[in-house]
């Protein structure tokens, strides 16, 4: 069988461009200012800062997000949450409806092992079933799910929001921790007020709401336009990616993670084809129209994936054309969902391996 | 660390509506019936088959494939052809240029190894490459890939073909296998034609031709319009998925794999959002403008995926909607990319768990 040890994929002092391709790689330098950008403006602000590890899924990762100031952890799974409880992360929330039997069982292992274990709900149903898995000997924290226009999960007013607290409230094994929202981006205005409507409601039934937890990397830097919010979570801050740069989060130079990927065929003047496809960058287009933004061919167009190729448009390339055997470096569109393809993330210093850490919460399902 | 054993995927005997999710899981008949149907009709037109393993990764099923009629596998890299080497396969191509020096050297380890290892090629670089990491003590058999308008790799005409299967003629640790085409759908007359004068200019040149091979499952049903291919590659036959369907290569009822899903929110009556997304399911459109077909629910439609939610849109459902915990079958628009990212496989027959099969080629960059 293949070698799948770490030793084959890099070790410290390899140069990354001599890798293997196709490969993400992270750049040490703007991995630790992006988590002390970000960091820096949450405690200006006096807001608690809660990292999303689904963007990572690295243990040592979130080691650093915390030793840098972050409190506490956000998951989307169960199976996520066991592994930085492993790691010795005790403060995580799972931002996720939990049903059925199996993933309730697992959470409430995990929650007599760790001593701070938060997840949400949006219905009566997820509710019900949590508190028929939780007890009075270590109650369940339980926060409130809001949609406040993101579209996605969360009750719709603040009068359900209110009604599912206080049902929250009435039951033995589960604790009210407060609501939690994940916006569109650039509606600061609209979550207040949601959140501002939800906690007189709160207030008029005597019930305390110790978190509001807002959300989302995008609009990152106007966390402080909601007011309310006790704390802020996002993920993808820590690489960025081609998106984030064009919500304006950031600029190129603030993208951690590039994919390194190999020039394999040049079947004519205007196409070259890289060995980088949709198992390796994804589908996810963000919004554009291409695969990626190719570091110093920025009018070459990534403007088709199979699985392990990617067709570069060269038409509108006034300068050099990348050359069979020449490596590229991309800029994903999502960040995200690269990094869950891979096994192993390889770190690099101006092109010098650093480390390669196991993408340990990858892969599972439960 | 959480439990990464087959057993708490599942066992045999297991019924899948109890599965934790999301998960895709393989029908067993299905997966039989469509390995029958196509090796049939490749008998019937005395073509040989070569199964593509890109789709399942999983050696058990390239046996069954073999077991069948399929004379050798086809495989994308380098170590997905380790894999099946291990696995006791001799016969793999793998279509693509192999480029690098950690992926030169593992296919000359490769070749020692099993005894009928072939490779394509489209450049003069990387004919040159394979040439300097060959010797006449065990040739590597190269087949230079032609590109009949599929627009991905492969070179652009009948000459370039025949001067390239010269150059490799000319090299002492190179032997010409043949030529490959990945052909768009549907164009049978002009892949007929580049390959028949293709296979004239060789003649005349005095090289033999042993493999004209095509590929593909789109119009796998008409590859016997190609009449000069001795045999056609194809992979996605296996599992089938929504694109297979709507390309009329087969129907719904054959599609083997389906991923299955918990409703976890109903946020409103026209919304509805399940455990599935990009990370399950994979943003992969191929042409639709949803993410994947809910069986039972012909009028729901999957409308976005974050990363682990998606957002089905009931609006215009005319009958009973989800419900909160209900489990959904989803055909996904492109089952090759589902594969790739989980580490097993849960295969059942009416329901019940059959097995579970490692993905071993999946998570391999080299």
């Amino acid at each position: 069988m293949p070698d799948r040890s770490f030793a084959v994929v890099a070790k410290a002092g390899d140069r990354i461009a001599d890798l293997s391709t196709p490969r993400p790689v992270i750049d040490e330098d703007r991995l630790a200012a992006n988590i002390a950008r970000v960091q820096s403006y949450m405690d200006e602000h006096g807001l608690n800062f809660r990292p999303h590890i689904k963007t990572h899924k690295i243990p040592a990762l979130a080691v650093a997000q915390v030793a840098a100031g972050a409190r506490g952890i956000n998951c989307q799974k169960v199976t996520e949450a066991e592994v930085f409880a492993e790691a010795g992360f005790n403060d995580i929330l799972i931002t996720f409806n939990i049903l059925g039997q199996q993933k309730l069982e697992r959470l409430a292992r995990l929650n007599e092992r760790i001593s701070d274990l938060k997840v949400v709900a949006d219905s009566e149903v997820t509710i019900d079933g949590l508190a028929a898995h939780f007890s009075g000997h270590k109650p369940l924290t339980v926060l409130v799910e809001c949609d406040t226009g993101g579209g996605r999960c969360g009750v719709q007013t603040p009068e359900e929001a209110a009604s599912l607290a206080r049902r929250i409230t009435a039951a033995d094994g589960l604790t009210f921790g407060g609501i939690v929202t994940y916006p569109k981006p650039q509606s600061a205005a609209a979550v207040e007020a949601f959140i501002a409507e939800t906690l007189d409601r709160l207030k008029s039934d005597g019930i305390t709401c110790p978190i509001v937890s807002n959300g989302g990397t995008p609009s990152l830097f106007e966390a402080h336009l909601v007011p309310s919010a006790t704390e802020h979570r996002a993920g993808t801050y820590i690489y960025n990616d081609r998106q984030m740069v064009r919500m304006g989060h950031c600029s190129e130079d603030d993208c951690a993670m590039h994919v390194l990927a190999t020039v394999v065929s040049r079947p004519t003047a205007d196409r070259a084809v890289i060995d980088a496809g949709s198992k390796a960058l994804t589908s996810d287009l963000q919004g554009f129209s291409d695969y990626g933004l190719i570091v110093g061919y920025p009018e070459a167009r990534i403007t088709s994936l199979s699985e392990e190729h990617g067709v570069i448009d060269l038409s509108n390339c006034t300068g050099p054309r990348p050359q069979i055997g020449e490596k590229l470096f991309i800029i994903p569109n999502h960040t995200c969902v690269v990094s869950n393809l891979f096994d192993t993330m390889v770190f690099h210093r101006g092109g010098v391996v650093t480390r390669v850490e196991e993408v340990a919460a990858r892969g599972l399902v439960w």
